[in-house]
């Protein structure tokens, strides 16, 4: 599921979580994408680890605490991960296929840890955490539409409202992870470049 | 919300769901969808509907059976709205408008129970009716790529690989009522239109 430390939110003060945090938070994640976090008890994460329940509460108090760095950190990790991809002197097309590609690589590799903070971003009754995560989506789709609206300016291409083209784009990119099989014909990225060709081309005939 | 009683699934058996079901179902509905299923209990919905625990008791066994209802009905009710909305004898475009915009009416219509279900979607533990919702789901796929296959036939699309197509503009549609605001500038009919015109004209100049 790539490396589960890449997208970790621990606060820093309390330096990197150690090899048993890391192995109850993968097998934790895992369950919770299959199951529901309402599916899963601590009994069933400790048993996973071959751990006891009163090992598993050494390290997380309750079961949010599991929760809480594998949600916080993934829009933030998803944001960072594309940015730091984006060739900086490149033209907005070729920037926009970056972003696009790099956002589908980036699924492929948290797959689970997406598909549980997707599902737990609505139900989060901490709105604080709510509100940490929205700012980071915010300077993420901001990202993108400074790429649209690069590109309008330098004409390559033509968009009447760069906002519904962006969450055109999210809609696309965002529900992918619903439906895309790592064992299916297509590789994520080749299924991001025909969204993207499909996108620039338009369905009409030209 | 929209009318509950529209999107329920319930036994045709039972007859349809008293005056009470119904306040019972509105008010978990909402809860579910601001706080997450696990962050309502029994005692929040009784309360918020002015009953005892005991009389909800006697209408549902336990919460799962509040939540069943809400979530395996709405695939289905969905499918139903739009097919039922398509113009028999419109030309291809015509059905791909209608079948956005109807969509997004629905979404509109039944906001909350949208979200509880999309939320829940992938975290039922109960395989049986994930499998009753994926058949109204494939069932709604495939009306959307005929759509778009009698397009290509007629020459008036022009797509390379029509599930890719649908998964575009089911991404586009299914994202939305993650972001939409009922009291933003614009309505869920514009915002399709825009997302249509978008899809058949293309990002690049034409």
């Amino acid at each position: 599921m790539g490396n589960l430390a890449d997208i970790l939110d621990f606060d820093p003060a309390e330096g990197p979580p150690s090899e048993r945090m890391l192995q109850i938070l993968t097998e934790a994640c895992r369950l919770f994408a299959t199951r529901g976090f309402d599916g899963v008890s601590v009994r069933d994460i400790a048993e996973e680890c071959g751990i006891s329940k009163a090992t598993l509460y050494h390290y997380f108090p309750d079961k949010d605490a599991i929760l809480r760095p594998l949600v916080l950190g993934i829009t933030r990790a998803l944001h960072l991960h594309v940015a730091a991809a984006l060739p900086q002197d490149a033209g907005p097309v070729e920037r926009l296929r970056v972003f696009m590609t790099e956002s589908v690589r980036f699924f492929e590799q948290h797959r689970w840890a997406y598909i549980v903070s997707s599902t737990v971003f609505w139900t989060d009754p901490k709105l604080r955490h709510r509100r940490q995560r929205i700012e980071w989506r915010d300077r993420h789709e901001a990202l993108l539409r400074g790429i649209l609206a690069d590109g309008v300016e330098a004409g390559v291409f033509r968009i009447a409202d760069i906002g519904m083209a962006g969450r055109l784009i999210f809609g696309a990119l965002n529900w992918m992870p619903k439906w895309f099989d790592p064992k299916g014909p297509l590789s994520g990225t080749e299924i991001a470049e025909r969204f993207l060709a499909m996108l620039l081309d338009g369905l009409s005939p030209r």
